[in-house]
């Protein structure tokens, strides 16, 4: 099997949500497996000088549109959480821990966050929301919440989002095949294109 | 034969170009017509608070490898123009002055000028520039440099921006179908299914 295929994400992000719903498909396609990889924007914005979607007057209105339409499209349960956007920092720490113990199980909570967060507009903010998450999927919650203040966790995240901005990722979904970068949920066909041919 | 469709663009936009090349065939293909428009972002962006692609750190260097790893998917000629962005004033005018005389014509200027700036990598700023385009679809070129000066196809113009501001328009490509509005060149797929279905 290839090397796996980064998958950068933010919590927060519409496009994140409907990629994430597609990804693993498209990956196990071509035998390809995904790395999980959640990234904060908030830090990037920083240095793009970029700002949350709904930030920009005119081009607001018509990204709600199009996440509705999206949504109908793709099938996918959809609501927006009341606080939007919001700061995914808990959750994004918790994705790379479970990584590490099980990688499986490191995508089933990001599935399960995004789900609650987009699919429901629940709340995966507090450090509260995000272990009961993780207890769905069977991980205790003192543990969880033990993860989320564990600085070796906050720096493996830190150190995540660093690397990430070194490769170039700016936006939410953004996909690397073998070094080649996508940025949206509306470059999935090419990164399925790409897995196919190589490349052109 | 139901409504043309509305389809806006900037010339100095690359995804408008690449757009431009398939807009024409996708509302053939469901018996419409297509009203081409040129707009001018930099009016828009102070709106939006948006600002031209490659001014935003990061995500100008992908933009780039975007916009040639699109060319050679789309089979698309492909060379940046030295002066880029650059601002299409003229050009749009002429436009607005040819689809008043033949919306054909209108759009053979357009596609001419945009496989000028971005087939070729070639000037379509200067007012001598924009004649010679107009020149070669048989426009004399006194003709089309009177137009430009033209107080009513200035007016125009003008007209056209404000009407698109008030649409909603706020980038390039942007088509218009129905009422429905569909943002950026990775939306062609989605226009093809709205004509064809009717909405979803």
């Amino acid at each position: 099997m290839a090397a796996p295929i980064d998958f950068y994400f933010d919590f927060s992000s519409p496009y994140g949500y409907f990629a994430s719903l597609k990804i693993d498909e498209i990956a196990r396609r071509h035998e390809r497996a995904v790395t999980w990889r959640p990234y904060l924007l908030g830090a990037v914005f920083k240095i793009t000088k970029m700002q949350p979607l709904l930030d920009y007057p005119i081009k607001g209105d018509y990204m709600k549109r199009d996440w509705q339409r999206t949504a109908r499209l793709q099938n996918a349960r959809w609501k927006m959480p009341e606080m939007f956007p919001f700061a995914a920092i808990n959750a994004s720490r918790v994705v790379y821990w479970l990584n590490d113990k099980d990688p499986a199980l490191g995508r089933k909570f990001a599935q399960a966050a995004y789900h609650q967060a987009f699919g429901e507009g629940r709340d995966i903010v507090s450090v509260n929301a995000v272990a009961a998450v993780a207890e769905g999927l069977g991980v205790p919650q003192g543990d969880t919440l033990a993860a989320i203040n564990d600085p070796a966790v906050k720096e493996r995240l830190r150190k995540e989002v660093d690397a990430g901005i070194e490769r170039g990722v700016f936006g939410s979904p953004f996909v690397i095949v073998d070094g080649e970068p996508f940025w949206g949920a509306d470059r999935l066909d090419q990164v399925d294109g790409w897995l196919a041919t190589g490349g052109w």
